[in-house]
């Protein structure tokens, strides 16, 4: 009887930083805000309020608290009306895409067209759009192109886009255009949570996916899993059932990169109480029991 | 009975316009050396030697004549180094190729690698190397790339190689590299002529390709032939033989990029003459019988 863990699984460097930032800054003050939920699980929103940082959906809602932006990154132009309102702005833009949002600045100042690669109702790719003076043009794939010719072309990408994606959307471009930029921006993060995860699923009896049942790429690692072996996908250790461990079992926990690691501490050690406390210890997050640290 | 003229064959732009070149500065001099022969057709090296413009392998056996750079360009070393001389270059380098020269420079300036694909031995791929000041990887296709990453990439292609194979390249890349530009340098006039051959070969009989026999595209538009018809590769009217002529024949002809119009015209009225006169005329060489200009 085994519980591992997947080698790669939890926070992304860009949710840890952000999460970080704002429990820092709750340290100096109980009234803060987030511009939309910092993240896409409900424990650790609930926790944050707890801290005195709670979420506002409309720049308009915010009454001269100081303002978190979340590692999603947000529109220019609301970036710059909180800071001439006088708001203290506490940017915990991941990154990874403010890097981005200032490639696709400098690509549209050097006379390219701008092509995203992305989802266009994806926080991310609003803020990241919102960096182009002109018209970008935003694809989900290769597919989306218009067909039409453009001179010079940048190119850059949502950080969570699949890189095979982008290599389609880069072949698709370069027979319409004479020349073309592209700027690799997509994070490793997802495809190295996946691939760990896949590896893990094929060499399990049960697979556990933990995190927000509204975060999108908790859910694509229970849709892995689930064509590979039996597979829960749970928010907390309060769904965790006794019976789903019956027999000499190799379970397998992943976890979202919006799942934090009380979450998974509280679920590993239920499953193995659920075991009979019988189980081998397994890679990492910090080794479990009562690991703590935020 | 009919012969048809391919749509597209003969001079590309950058060939006749060196050719006009040579023609022109041949007016007021007579003793004028080009760099290497100007193009791969014997018959016009030798009607140039008549007007006293001859080729010479060496810039060492240069005697302050004139000196003309060929389409293909040369070295800038060697370039400068006859200026320095005092020597009287006049530049016949193919406007499109002076182009990809300058992108060369340019983006190693900006402090991309710079990817050249093209044939290392052709004389436009060693000027065009010739003016990245470090060393430029040089690939006759994808599978030649050093499996190593580099930082940010430029990537350029010899003028007369296949889109399909800058697009390979480009996706080959990609995973290699954190940013990557491609300027697309390739001149559609080999596409084009190849294109409006297959098409003319498909409704023949008989396929006549004129060209120097050590002219690559030439080369290159007989084997596409051969695989769809009876062909013969012939470089003037001396080598046809009437035999070939027996029948109701729809004959097409076709022309390599440094084929002059006048060896076009004087086979067109061979094998006119061989069929009994009894041809209809054809898709231009400016319609043929006496056809001039130069």
């Amino acid at each position: 009887m085994k519980i591992v863990l997947a080698k790669n699984s939890g926070f992304c460097f860009g949710v840890k930083r952000a999460i970080n930032i704002a429990l820092d800054a709750a340290k100096d003050n109980r009234d803060i805000v987030t511009l939309g939920p910092i993240i896409h699980n409900p424990q650790m929103v609930k926790k944050l309020e707890n801290e005195g940082v709670r979420s506002v959906d409309n720049p308009d809602d915010i009454d001269n608290q100081p303002t978190i932006i979340r590692s999603h990154g947000v529109e220019k132009e609301v970036k710059k009306a909180l800071i001439e309102k006088g708001i203290e702005v506490i940017d915990a833009t991941c990154p990874y895409v403010s890097k981005a949002q200032q490639h696709v600045e400098a690509l549209e100042e050097a006379g390219y067209k701008v092509v995203i690669l992305g989802d266009e109702n994806h926080p991310e790719v609003i803020a990241m759009r919102s960096y182009v003076k002109g018209e970008a043009i935003i694809v989900a794939s290769a597919k989306d192109l218009p067909e039409k010719k453009i001179n010079r072309v940048g190119i850059i990408s949502q950080t969570t886009r699949k890189f095979e994606d982008l290599q389609k959307l880069v072949s698709a471009l370069l027979p319409l255009c004479h020349e073309m930029r592209v700027i690799n921006t997509i994070c490793n993060a997802t495809s190295v949570r996946q691939l760990s995860t896949i590896e893990l699923a094929k060499k399990s009896d049960l697979m556990i996916v933990i995190g927000g049942k509204n975060s999108s790429n908790t859910k694509m690692l229970a849709k892995i899993c689930e064509n590979l072996v039996k597979t829960f996908h749970i928010e907390t250790s309060y769904e965790i059932d006794k019976k789903w461990f019956n027999g000499d079992l190799n379970v397998g926990l992943t976890a979202g990169a919006s799942t934090p690691d009380w979450i998974i501490v509280e679920v590993y050690n239920k499953i193995n109480k659920c075991m009979g406390n019988n189980t081998d210890i397994v890679k990492n997050v910090e080794d479990i029991p009562g690991f703590k640290e935020e």
